[in-house]
């Protein structure tokens, strides 16, 4: 694994398989060897594809041999979350019930990816219709934090495999999505580097829906320079006219917001901490760093612990197209579903107004900096028996999206990268938030943090050994 | 009132005033006149502005002297519904109690209005909220029809005192909107035409809110050539970019729609007769008749009868803004909203979701012919007295708009304009309906129609005199 050449940079990748020194067969073989090794520990695939993905990586490989570029993507290792429709390979969106065939014809993100030729790992897990922060899943059962050995802990949600896939050595990007925080909580947790997307800018067409409304695609890699890699690869099929990912500002240029309420209450021991010393290493490299509040975000939590929109647009989608899912929903997301019968319509479309204005002003008050950092998780990632008593998975489940789910309320890009551990030695990551369609700028904010602190997972060491 | 300038076409007092054979003052005092012998009886105006209109045109007189032009709507005199915020009028949007000030300042709609000078005449009555098709009040009283001297018919709505304003001679152009028909019923029901843009299409900012995702800003006026060149006007403030209104094309060189189901059900006696008759001179006059069925009416009309978007949307407004309106509604305003908190949240989103792909269907079906026409209104406009046993009202106001809602929920711009009378001696309305943002082209359209058939009121002869 230390070798293993899916651990390099997207960049490095590229430039190795167009040299010649690297094949897409080898970054195959590699994912497969380490499946193999810790795939049953770590649990992070619903359908592993590893053969297929071989296949496709020896054909890969002629079109290489003979001068192809089918773009930069080209034979790089991805997992995808079983939300999203993919050819060949059965959706259940976390549920215990492969969805109707139509969930296999793929959407646009799905289709910018596949004409690239990567290889296809496999489709990770997800909570039941991504409805739950923490990663678990009554079905199909939840993948394993990597970085602790001991104990069972979640590995964040709702792209639960997503992360687990990337420090498992399987994948060197992840297609995740993000409606409260599904790509930024896993990323957290797991110590990778993930992207939430201006809600909007990327289609989410056949990606199972949670709440069309918030619904974003994103991406989780290994590292922010790796996130801008793929970014810039995909940008173009799905929002085209967009300049790419700007240079790496100096930090000396940027104005950082740091917020004083909110989002540092209740962080388990040694997240805040973690941050902080983040933020101060950022100051000391000469960012400005400067006190900022978003608007309203206790009423963005009150808001989000009634369910939000997520609630009431899941549980339009399942009453309209797989009413039979619904008796059978994992017990988790079964509360949250059957709490949404009691919400009038005309409280939905407060809530639409809410948001509208949340967003409205957030955009105003991030138009004065660069971005703005918070911790992305407060909370260690709970042991799975923690989770055992009553009302236990409701308090952690609104505690880990907590920060991110801001983010979505008042309609902002986001990326978290990891800053390093608390003191239960899990990861602990670094939200970086910015105002809406700033994602190709704020790709290029957080790769300048990120060359500041050290590489995403390299400042973690690596994870135990299964 | 034969002789009233008010009457001229807009064209003709757009050139006589520029001319000096008309002045503002002259305009405005004609429609004082007939304020003074039939406003009473009419009842269309909540708030006559007939001494501020005056003392207006005395200096919109000044600047016509001195060569200046400010549009081509100054002068003109002119109406606008109780809905709208108007600078210095009070807004009650049919409540009987005025609504906070910051409802009397303008939005976009009043402002392109306003700064070309027109003489404002007054604001009109409206259904409570507009949330009714046939134009009742509770609190303030029914404008009443004038073309039924001895029962109190009503004028349709909910731009109750639109149609009424221009029959009655006191405006020459009426702003209205229409979420369900709310321009097109009282421009059928009174003997004017009416346009509904395509919703999204002009801004209903500062227009009191029934149902923000279908409310459209419209215009009623005496004839379908009147509605295109106040379109041609305010366009421009509203909807810049989009090209003005075409040529009027010759009929013979258009593909018109009819249906055969849905639209001509429970027709009051004369009305399919009289809207069939004028089919068939614009087919003898070189119009290509096809026959075209719009998708799932019968859909359409089952979710307007549960009360559709608009009864959720306006019970969140009340909620959020004026919630001590809603002990005082009108009881046939408050019977539909509070039915709406038993309409779950996720049944709110599903309907949003029909409304949608309705409307992606209808384009689709619409795009094969240049325009579709169908009866406006199905029933003779009803007595009030026959409104008042249990249920009796609920019945007419969903059969009064059971046509043009289709428009609304299908996403289409759509015309009426008058084509004869139905055997009650009322007037009859084609409804003609294009695809979504084609008002610009519907409007040439429907000139092409009118120049055919006859000019609007003409046709109808002059209302009998209180």
């Amino acid at each position: 694994m230390p070798h293993s050449p899916i651990l390099l940079p997207l960049s490095e990748q590229h430039a190795r398989l167009r040299a010649g020194s690297l094949s897409a067969v080898e970054l195959v073989e590699a994912a497969m060897e380490q499946h193999a090794r810790r795939g049953a520990h770590d649990h992070a695939y619903l359908t592993w594809n590893g053969d297929a993905a071989l296949r496709v990586a020896r054909a890969t490989d002629a079109v290489l041999d003979s001068g192809g570029d089918t773009g930069p993507l080209m034979g790089v290792p991805v997992s995808i979350k079983d939300l999203y429709a993919v050819p060949g390979l059965p959706t259940y969106a976390g549920s215990p019930q492969r969805l109707p065939r139509e969930w296999e014809a793929p959407g646009p993100m799905v289709s910018a990816l596949l004409r690239q030729l990567p290889s296809v790992m496999g489709k990770t897990h997800t909570v039941e219709f991504a409805f739950g922060g923490l990663g678990t899943n009554a079905h199909w059962g939840t993948p394993r934090n990597p970085w602790d050995a001991s104990h069972h802990r979640t590995p964040g949600g709702s792209s639960a495999g997503a992360g687990v896939s990337l420090v498992g050595g399987t994948a060197s990007l992840a297609l995740g999505s993000d409606t409260a925080g599904s790509v930024r909580v896993p990323a957290s947790m797991t110590g990778v580097a993930g992207l939430k997307t201006t809600a909007g800018r990327w289609s989410t067409a056949q990606i199972v829906p949670l709440s069309p409304t918030l619904d974003t695609p994103g991406l989780l890699a290994r590292s922010v320079d790796d996130l801008a890699f793929a970014f810039q690869a995909l940008e173009p099929f799905l929002a085209p006219g967009h300049a790419g990912v700007p240079a790496v500002p100096d930090l000396a240029d940027l104005t950082l917001g740091v917020p004083e309420a909110y989002f540092w209450e209740d962080c388990s021991p040694g997240i805040a901490e973690a941050v902080q010393m983040a933020i101060r290493r950022l100051e000391a490299a000469g960012a400005r760093i400067v006190s900022l509040e978003l608007p309203r975000t206790d009423e963005v939590f009150e808001l989000f612990q009634q369910g939000g929109l997520a609630a009431i647009e899941l549980a339009a989608f399942l009453n309209t197209e797989l009413p039979e899912a619904i008796a059978r929903l994992d017990p988790n997301v079964a509360a949250r579903v059957s709490a949404a019968d009691a919400i009038p319509g005309w409280e939905y479309v407060r809530r639409r107004g809410v948001i509208d204005s949340l967003s409205a002003s957030a955009a105003a008050r991030l138009a004065g900096v660069d971005a703005m950092l918070t911790p992305t998780v407060t909370i260690t990632p709970p042991t799975l028996e923690s989770l055992e008593p009553e009302g236990a998975y409701a308090r952690a489940n609104m505690q880990a999206l907590r920060n991110t789910v801001v983010g979505n309320f008042m309609g902002l890009c986001a990326l978290s990268l990891p800053v390093g551990k608390d003191a239960a030695g899990m990861p602990v990551g670094l939200q970086v938030l910015a105002g809406p369609d700033q994602d190709a700028r704020l790709l290029s904010i957080g790769r300048a943090i990120e060359h500041e602190l050290g590489n995403a997972l390299a400042c973690l060491g690596m994870p135990p050994s299964p």
